[in-house]
Parts: C-alpha cells; structure tokens; sequence
C-alpha cells in the first residue's frame, strides 16, 4: 500500500478527512484575530531583518499553507520571527549592502538553503541534532538576541542612521548619531513604546474591571499594536511629519507573494551555508519547542522529524515567493492557540487575510513611521529577555552557568552566530571535561542490607582485604587512563590487599579503549598479586565484553551482584562482615512488608 | 620553602643526588649502543623530514640533554622518530620548498611552536587532552602513518624524483617516473632492505645458535643498520658509483649543534599553529605510552604534566639548534632500556656520543647512499603497520571500527593532519551519539534477592500498577528529550499504571536540561494521575537536586534502593509479589553466607 505512507509524510490528509463546520468556524475566528496581530509584526520583522516591509507580509502567506500541509502541529504559527530575522540580517550583512536587490536575493538564497537543510534532517531523521542545544545555551542565546534586537531598533526610534552587528558596535554607533536624533521621530517612538507597554501589562486587568469579557480583552490587548499603527499614521499623514524628517514606511507593492528565484551561485551558497545551517537549528528548536508547548495542553504528540519536513517546505516556500527565513513563532503561536485554533487550516484562513492585506492594505501603510514598527518590536522581544536563568544554573551546576554565561557574553559582544556557536562547543566540552575525570567512590556493605554505599558517605562495613571501587561513569577513551591512575595510586603500599572489586552498577559501554586500560589494571594488579573482579556487570556490557579476551585474562570473577562478591571473598571466619548483615537482611525486609 | 618546588619541576636534583658509579656503568654501556644505533636514523628521519642530515644528528644533541634534565621517565630516549618526521615535512610542505633555507627556517619555527605548546600544557596541567586521541585513533593513524613514511621512501630505493602527501600522490607521482628508475641505487637500495629484514627477523637466532652471547647477539642486531650503511657507503665510493647516479648524502658540516633563530613571523606562525598543536599532541602520545610501558617494567610512575614540561623543553632546544621537532621514540627509548639505562644520564652520554659523532664522522658519511638510508627507514616503520586493530574493534564494537577505518582512510587518503583531526572528532562524536540515545531497560525484581533486572533478560516479578524504568545514562542535554518521549510514550494506554519508578543506579550526573526535563515529565505524568519516583540515587546527583525546586514538585518519594520503592508502593494486600520475594530473601543469602 503507498497510501499510509504517502498520509505518513502529509499530515493534512489525516484531519483534512474529519474536518466539519464547528472546526471551520472556530479556525475561522482564530484566523482573524492572527491576522490583525501579523500584519505590523511582518512589517516590522522585516523591517528588523533589513528586508521591505512586504517581505514581512510575503513570508507569512505560503509557508504557513505549506506548513498547514506537511507539519503535525495543529497550532504553531509559521511565519518570520524575531532571532531569526536578526539572524538573517546578521547572514545577509556580510554579503551585500541593505536596501539592495542583492541583499533581498541573498535572503531568498538563505530561506532556500535552510529550507533544503530541515528538508534533509526531516528526511534523514536527524532531528536529534537539536538536542545538543543545551536548554541553558539556548535560554542564554534567546536572552542575548532580546537585548540585541531592542538595541538594533533604538535608531528607529531616534530617527537616525546607526548600524553594528554587536551590542558595542550599536550602542558606539547610536552615541555618535546622538546629536543627528530626531525630536518628532523620538516623540512618536517613544510614546508608541509606552504604550504598547501599558497594554501588554496595564489593559487587560482595566478593560476586565470596566466589565469587558475576558475574551473580548484578550483580542483588544492583542491589537494593541493596530491601534498604536493606526494613530501614529494618521498623525504622520494629517500633520505632514514625513517633511520633518520621520521615516515613513512608504510605497508598498500591492501584489499577492511574487514569484521570485533565489541565487544559486556556488559563491554566495558556501557564504551563507554555516548562518543557514544556524538558522535553521535554531528555528527548529524555537519551533519544535512552541509546538510541544503547545500539543502538551492537548494531549497531541509532535513527530519532530516530521516538523523538520514542515519547516523544510515552510521555507522552500518563502524563498520562492518573496520571503526569508521562517519559522513557528511563539507569540503568533500561542495567540493562534488562545484564539481556539483547532486544526492548521486556521493557518490556511490566516494566510488568505494576509493575502487581501497584501493586495488591498498596503497603500494604507504609507505614512506608518517606521519608529511605532521598531517600538512593537522592542515591546514584543523585551520579554524575551530573562536572566533568571543566570541564577537558576548558578545554584544547580557551576558548569551550565559557565555556557549560559558564555553564550549570552559572546552573543552580545561578538554577534548571534559566534554566541550560538560557541554555547554548543562549551556545553559539549564540558560535558566531555566531566565525564573525563568521573567521580570515583569507594563502597562498602551498609549494615543490615544487601547495598553498598561511599564509605566516605554512610557507616558501612569493609575489610582491609578488600577495596570495591564503583566508578559513575562510562568507561571510555577519554578516562580510561583515569581509571587506571585511580587504581593503580590505590592499592600501593597495601599489604593486606588481596581483592579489588570494580563495581560496574553505574558503567553503561565499556569502549575499545577503556578495554585496553581493564586488561593494563588486570595485568599490573595480577604482578602486585591482587586478583581483580567485576560486579554488577550490565547485560548489554557483558555481552560486549564476551566478545573480547578480557574475561579469560581477569584473574578474578565476575558477579551477578556487589553482595555475592562480598560474601564469596570473605568466606575466611577472621571475617564477621558477612553474616552478620545477613542475618538482619534475612530479618528486616520481611518485617518491613508485612 | 623554595627549594622542593624547584625540585618538583626539575626531576634532575632528585635523582642526580643518589648517582654512583654503577649507574654510571650502566648509563655508558646503554650510551654507546644508542649512539652508534642513532647516528643512521637520525640522518634518515632528517631525510624523512625533507631536511638535511645533520639537522637530524643535530636534534638528537641538546633536546636528549634538556629531557634529560625535566623529563621523568628514565629509559625515554628523546630524539627524531618517524610519524613526527612525516608531520613535520607535511606541515613545511605547505609554507616553503625542500632543499631552501626558508624549509629549515621553518622547521625550527615548528619545533619552536610546538615546544612552547608543550610547555604550556604541562604548566596548566592539559596532559589529559591527550586522552581523547582514542587508542584505536591512535593505531590506525600509526599504522596509515607507517604505510605512507614507506611509500615516501620508495623514490630513493628507485633513485627517482617523486613527491606527494598522500597514498595516492605518492603512488601516482612513483609510477610516472617509473621509467627513470635508477637500476644501480635500486640494486643497493632492494639489498639493503632485505639485509635489514633479514637482520630484524633471522640474524639473532643464528647468531644464537651460532653460541653467541644473548646480550651480544641482540647488540650486534641493533648494530645492524650501521652495516648496511659502512658497506654501502664502501661500495659507492670504491665503485664511484655516484657517478652513475646514485644519490649520496654529501657535504655534511662538522661541527657542533649551531644556535639558530626560528622565525617568528606571524605569518609563518599562524600557518604553522595547527600542525604545531597535531604534532605536539600526537608527540606527547607517542612519548607517554613508550615512558609509561618501560616504566611500568620497573614500577615506576610517569608524571604526564612533568612529560610535557620536559618535551617541551626538548624541542624548543631543537628550535634554536638547528634542529626539528622531536619527541621520545619507540625503538631508540627499548634499545635505551635493554641496555640497561640505569637513569636519563644515559641519554646525556648518548648525546656527548652524537655530539663526537656530529664533530668527527660526519665525512665519512660522505658516500652513504641515500637509498641505504630509505632502507633502513622503511623497515623500522613497516614495524609499525598493524591492521589487527581493525578485526579487534570490529568484533568489539562497531563505532570504533569506523573511528579506526575512518582514521586509516582519511590519513592515507589526505594525509596525517586530517587523518588524525577527522579520527578525534569521529571518535567523540560518536561518544556523544550514543550517549545522546542511551539503553533504557524496564526492569523487575529477581525472585528471592532484592535485586532488579531487565525484564527482557531475566524472568521477574512485575506488577501492572508499577513501571520501573532504569535509564543507563547520565541525563545531560544531549539525551533529556530522549527520556521524555521514552517515558510518556510507555505510560499511553496504561490504564492500571499508577506508579513510575525512575532507577537512577545508572545516572551519574542530570545537567540543568536533563532536570528540565524531569520536571516536564513529573508534570505530564501528574496530569494523567499517576506519580513519579526516584530510587537509588547517588549522593552526588542527590545533593544537586536538593539546589533545585524538582524535589519539592515531586510527585511521588525518593527511595535509598529500589527494594524500598517496590515493598513500599506494592503494600496492598493483591499484590503477592513483595513478601514471597522478602520471605526467600530472608533466607537465601544466609544460607548462602554459612
């Protein structure tokens, strides 16, 4: 049969079937209200991305359809987002001039790219590769392109001319243009601000006291952003503030998404592969997490290789209709799913009132000054800043401070691709630091059980002819020599020592390398004629292990558990260990489960 | 107190104090039989490097000296040797021609670099960064190393100009100058090959058989190549057979190790850095396993940070005496200690005798034919070519059979430099690979113990109301999605299932993603009403946890053992499993004790 699987890679045609009019009308009323909410957001997220306003509009119209088609996730909005939109101008910037054809070619290029690498992960199944972006790294990231975003937005609300990729590079470049502010500009930009402010925070609790329903106040907060657009137009257009110097957003192709083809040459690809690489993990991971976010409230599983297709085809889609890169942004998601979406149709529905904007709004747009664009786009990513992580990581583990800390720095101070990049290097180095020099414990017995704990932790019984060594960690090549080094440093100048016991309940793979170094322990332990044993060796470990000649060569045993160890080497009577816990074993769990 | 500190990093003061006349026997007995061994291999590592020959005598002077004096291993014999030959000429390869000033120049530029890379990595203590160079990385680059050293020699045993850096190179350029094969020099060069062979595999036997002295006969094999060389020196020069085309090492300059000055120009040095890092680590590798085998021999310990200071100190000797980068040998280190090296003094005396050597003999090497040398190369390195690594790891484990194959491949295909990078990063990135996807076993309690097994392994108890999940993994960012969707999609559809018991016997650490993600879990399961439990959780991990809010959310109990957990959630009365279990406990492991 193709059919399953055909629906296997098309998620649309398995709710396209049971769709019915309640589905449609409330896709509908949550398409609308989406609607409202895009259309200032695509602007001035192109506006963030150095791209003209209609690319905005263009990148919310068919990737959200081919999204609807291909993805599994029933509220996520796909469209431009902010990080990304940075992103892009941020991979654009270095090949070509803003405001250039070349510069909205590149940002077809780089949709096209990053379209063709979620395509490929979704198809190979490497949607694992997100996982390697730490939840730290990625809250620092986050974080950081808050602040880099609102600081690159600030020349909008001044009305002057700065540039930078990096926080110094900005606030260096707006102190030098400080003197050239413009006071209208400023006025417009910053009373925009304060009050998309006080809708975010202060408007819903008064509309509610004023007695408005609670729905109703929701979508009235949501178009907060309409309303500022709409005012300050109408002020720039009656008080003719365009002729003092206010940009405006000015001429805005009334057109449906064009038709537009991406530059394939080898130059410009290698340059923008790494940012797309970039971008498309990051959209990913920004994605996938709205989504679960989002099914979790409704009981829906997402396929993550799945949404990479979706992404994928999302991007494809922008790039050849006069887009950039895209993908499933948090707000426009979460006021998708408040608004009661219930299918991706309301995706489809919010495309098609993009569309008529595209076609019959846009002349309205004119006289928007770009400061009240730059002010919806500094309140929406202020709340993307949150250093709470900071102290979080500080309190739990020294060393996911260590690459939030470092993210957030190299991102602010060295741009958005250096500060990712660098999150993920640390946070695997670390990783790899750690578990290089693993924690070693020495156990033994705990009195009236069969469990062996750190002697330096509970009161348990050993014997000076015994050492039992539990290593927490896989053994592989990069402790290995450790292990080796512990032990050997151990056991000299024992005389009484006759055994050493490797306590393997917490060694996972044994690889190659760490084989090696197990037979160098055996074989200088053998020459100092103490005998070496395993215990508690895992299934899959000892089947490894089987397959090599290290279990012929060990002098000792290997042990089921720590306990059988214990009491088959000290059998000798000097030893009173044994028994003794035996004895209460044989009597206190008995009690305990009557 | 000043003094100990000093005398940490200078091992000299400790063993230079107990030095008698004995060890002095000793120590020039072992001098003599590495100088006369030397002097052949190091003009032809020099040849190997692309460099004239006394750079190679020369590099073998003061370096063994100022090892002497920081190093720790007493039988390390610091010198030349083949692989860092081979890197060397690699790496110079690229930045100036054979034969000009500018190559040597370089050389000691590289030497320089690598010296003070060394340094620094004793002072910081990084020696453990050599320890994620894989032992099967390790052997395969050493044997690809081995094949490409032989097939850089075959165009002296031919008397032909060939060049190349890989495999391939170097096959292609030897076959196209095919046809200038100098017969006369392959005459010399093929005999010379087979004598030597004949010398590593037959003479000592004979000789034995012959009623030679053990001692005697394995100097007299050492001895071996300083024949080939006297004979085949004799023969060109008494049948003036360099005019006939035999290539001849020629002018050597007598005198003394000269003081040079590497150049430190930051050009140079930027082009140079990588190799200089590959080259030191790959060195101190190589170094560490030979001192830590011949240690081992005489229950000694090596201190890997001193190692790296004395190396270090080598080759910046090397780098201002006309020398090139070097590290402790193999072959030179076991000759060193068979001859019953008593401490690094030996090593001094051998460079007094190389230093003689540099001084008077070099004329008579005048008429060495070069194919001799290529001889004696080729069959020291074909020692090194050993492909059993490749059915060992395949019959162990799978990802490192394609560390090694891919390190072999890559190496031979693109030289050493990538070889070794692409096998270090393949290696840790299948580490991580794996652990980001770790086994995750369902287990239940075996009859009559309290332990818990794999339920598909071994035949258990289990109950409906209760799934133990032992995950074999630290969590860390890599695999906490991974457990998330493990969980959640094992617990749909489980109407009984009240309980989750989460075995943490197995994590050694959970980084802040990994908690993130527990939280998630603990949420989800709560949702569906049923609650999750730890059991067996190490201290360390525990007193993380106890910095983070996840215990109080909790919603079920951390047990001590996961016997605990299971007699305390079964207690209601349906469940038999908990007191049959408890009843043999009670008394099977006494009996098994008396």
């Amino acid at each position: 049969m193709i059919l399953p699987r055909i629906r296997k890679y098309i998620p649309v045609l398995d709710w396209g079937r049971s769709y019915d009019r309640t589905a449609f009308g409330d896709d509908m009323v949550a398409a609308i209200i989406v609607t409202i909410m895009l259309i200032p957001q695509s602007l001035a997220y192109a506006l963030l991305a150095g791209l003209p306003p209609e690319a905005g509009l263009y990148a919310s119209i068919v990737p959200i359809i081919l999204y609807a088609v291909f993805g599994t996730s029933r509220a996520l909005a796909v469209g431009p987002v902010a990080v990304v939109s940075l992103m892009t101008a941020a991979a654009i910037g270095n090949v070509a001039e803003a405001g250039t054809i070349g510069y909205a070619v590149a940002a077809l290029t780089l949709a096209a790219l990053s379209g063709a690498i979620l395509l490929a992960m979704g198809i190979f199944k490497l949607g694992f590769l997100a996982n390697f972006l730490s939840h730290p790294v990625i809250a620092g990231f986050i974080t950081a392109s808050g602040i880099l975003i609102a600081a690159s937005q600030l020349k909008h609300i001044l009305g002057v001319d700065a540039d930078g990729h990096t926080l110094w590079e900005m606030v260096a470049s707006l102190v030098a243009h400080l003197s050239s502010t413009n006071l209208v500009t400023l006025v417009i930009g910053a009373s925009a601000t304060v009050f998309l402010f006080w809708v975010r925070k202060g408007l819903k609790p008064t509309l509610r006291k004023l007695g408005v329903g609670a729905r109703l106040a929701d979508v009235m907060t949501k178009a907060g952003p309409v309303a500022a657009v709409i005012a300050t137009t109408i002020a720039v257009w009656y008080f003719h503030l365009a002729d003092v110097g206010v940009k405006i957003v000015g001429d805005v192709p009334q057109s449906l998404p064009p038709l537009t083809l991406p530059d394939f040459s080898p130059g410009l690809m290698s340059e923008l592969l790494v940012p797309a690489i970039l971008i498309s993990v990051i959209g990913f991971v920004e994605s996938i997490s709205v989504a679960q976010t989002l099914a979790a409230k409704c009981r829906q599983r997402i396929n993550p290789d799945q949404e990479l297709i979706g992404l994928g085809a999302a991007n494809l889609g922008a790039a050849f209709t006069g887009g950039y890169p895209v993908t499933g942004g948090f707000a426009r998601s979460v006021v998708n799913f408040d608004a009661g979406a219930q299918t991706p149709a309301a995706g489809a529905f919010t495309a098609i009132g993009l569309a008529i904007a595209a076609i019959a709004l846009t002349p309205l747009v004119y006289f928007l000054p770009k400061a009240t664009l730059a002010a919806t786009i500094i309140v929406a990513v202020l709340s993307l800043v949150d250093f709470s992580i900071l102290k979080t990581s500080w309190r739990y583990s020294k060393a996911d401070f260590v690459a939030v800390l470092a993210t957030i720095i190299l991102t602010l101070g060295f741009g958005v691709e250096v500060g990712v990049t660098s999150g993920v290097v640390l946070s695997i180095g670390l990783f790899l630091y750690r578990t290089s020099r693993p924690h070693i414990a020495e156990v033994g017995l705990v009195p009236s059980t069969q469990h062996f704990r750190n002697i330096k932790r509970h009161n348990v019984f050993t014997d000076p002819s015994v050492v039992t060594i539990r290593i927490d960690e896989s053994l592989y090549f990069a402790n290995a020599r450790f292990l080796e080094d512990y032990i050997l440093d151990r056991v000299v100048g024992e005389e009484k020592l006759r055994h050493v016991i490797l306590m393997c309940s917490a060694i996972n793979e044994i690889d190659l390398s760490a084989l090696e170094s197990l037979e160098a322990i055996n074989h200088r332990l053998d020459e100092m004629g103490i005998a070496l044993h395993l215990s508690e060796v895992k299934g899959p470990v000892m089947d490894r292990l089987k397959c090599a000649h290290f279990l012929e060569e060990l002098t000792g045993k290997v042990f089921l558990s720590q306990y059988d160890a214990m009491s088959d080497l000290l059998k000798e009577p000097s030893v009173s260990v044994a028994p003794t816990s035996d004895a209460d074993t044989a009597t206190k769990p008995a009690s305990k489960a009557v």
